[in-house]
């Protein structure tokens, strides 16, 4: 039985989110077909909202103002620091912890120049000038460990000013991992990453 | 750090739909904010005609006309069965089969008191009148088993007159299972449901 097309549309719209297959967009789909006319449209609606979000022109967080709170707040400004990740919701995994209190910095990716990703489609030239602006004098790198974020981080370092600190976020084995089902490359970064009790 | 008003709705929103919690709704989220504007208004746009879909008149299945194709098929219309399932979804499951040549007829749920679904919310004075009005000589629930479920084909089997063939789809073991990881319940089935070779 063909589907209507009203409905083939949501589906191929929908399974283009990440992870969403065409089975799960069709079921998903067939569940909204069966919510009321008012509630489509709030969905719909919120949706369409999103092309309206802004962003801090500083760090790449959300901001409905030029800057965000945390760019402005002179506490976090004055820190010295500057946390770089790889996505807004990286930035905001960061956030959660409420243990960092310096500024933070959205590069966008990583660089990955098979997917035509390169140091200009993400927010690099903004992070050198961040740092000699701001007096920064430690520079986190919260990048996610593969290929590409190693090969992002080595070249950051490069442009980073050399009186700066750069360093990577620890690797090791999570709280509440266990060794039997963890890799070897987590259990051997972990091994290399000993620390004194 | 507090998310804006637009991104909080849109996770509001999308968390409503089964299975989608407020981690994968923000994820998602997140995700289509990064979107063109002209796709994220496409996206919207595809939810919101989701209300203006239509339904068969006899069935309950989509249609753009009053009544669907099946229900118009002569072949299938002459074919004296009809099969009852749950929803939309349960429907084109059996379609997809291409084995099944009959009527369909979705009873929109099932019967559920502690919930409020008794008969009249289900399409149940509709399968009574097909059954008398197309001259149906075979039903076949094919309802989900579950308690509500049984019940539901229960109630059914009352109220279809006593010269038609009421059966329910068979249970047991599906293709590529193995009893090793199947429930006792559906092993049970399986055993009842044995046939000679």
């Amino acid at each position: 039985m063909e589907l209507p097309t009203i409905l083939s549309e949501a589906i191929v719209e929908f399974s283009k989110l990440p992870g969403i297959g065409e089975r799960t967009a069709t079921r998903q789909m067939l569940h909204l077909s069966n919510w009321d006319k008012i509630d489509l449209l709030k969905f719909g609606e919120s949706i369409k909202a999103l092309s309206e979000l802004k962003y801090c022109q500083d760090c790449g967080l959300f901001s409905e103002v030029e800057f965000c709170h945390i760019c402005l707040n002179e506490e976090r400004k004055n820190s010295g620091t500057i946390c770089v990740v790889e996505s807004v919701t990286d930035a905001l995994a960061i956030e959660r912890t409420e243990h960092y209190k310096g500024l933070l910095h959205v590069l966008g990716g990583v660089l990955n120049p098979l997917m035509g990703v390169g140091p200009e489609q993400l927010s690099v030239k903004k992070l050198i000038d961040r740092i000699r602006k701001d007096q920064i004098s430690e520079v986190i790198l919260a990048v996610n460990p593969s290929l590409e974020g190693d090969a992002t981080c080595s070249y950051l370092k490069m442009y980073i000013p050399e009186s700066v600190a750069v360093e990577r976020i620890g690797f090791g084995i999570p709280i509440g991992g266990s060794l039997e089902y963890l890799d070897s490359m987590t259990i051997g970064k972990a091994l290399e990453n000993k620390r004194k009790l």
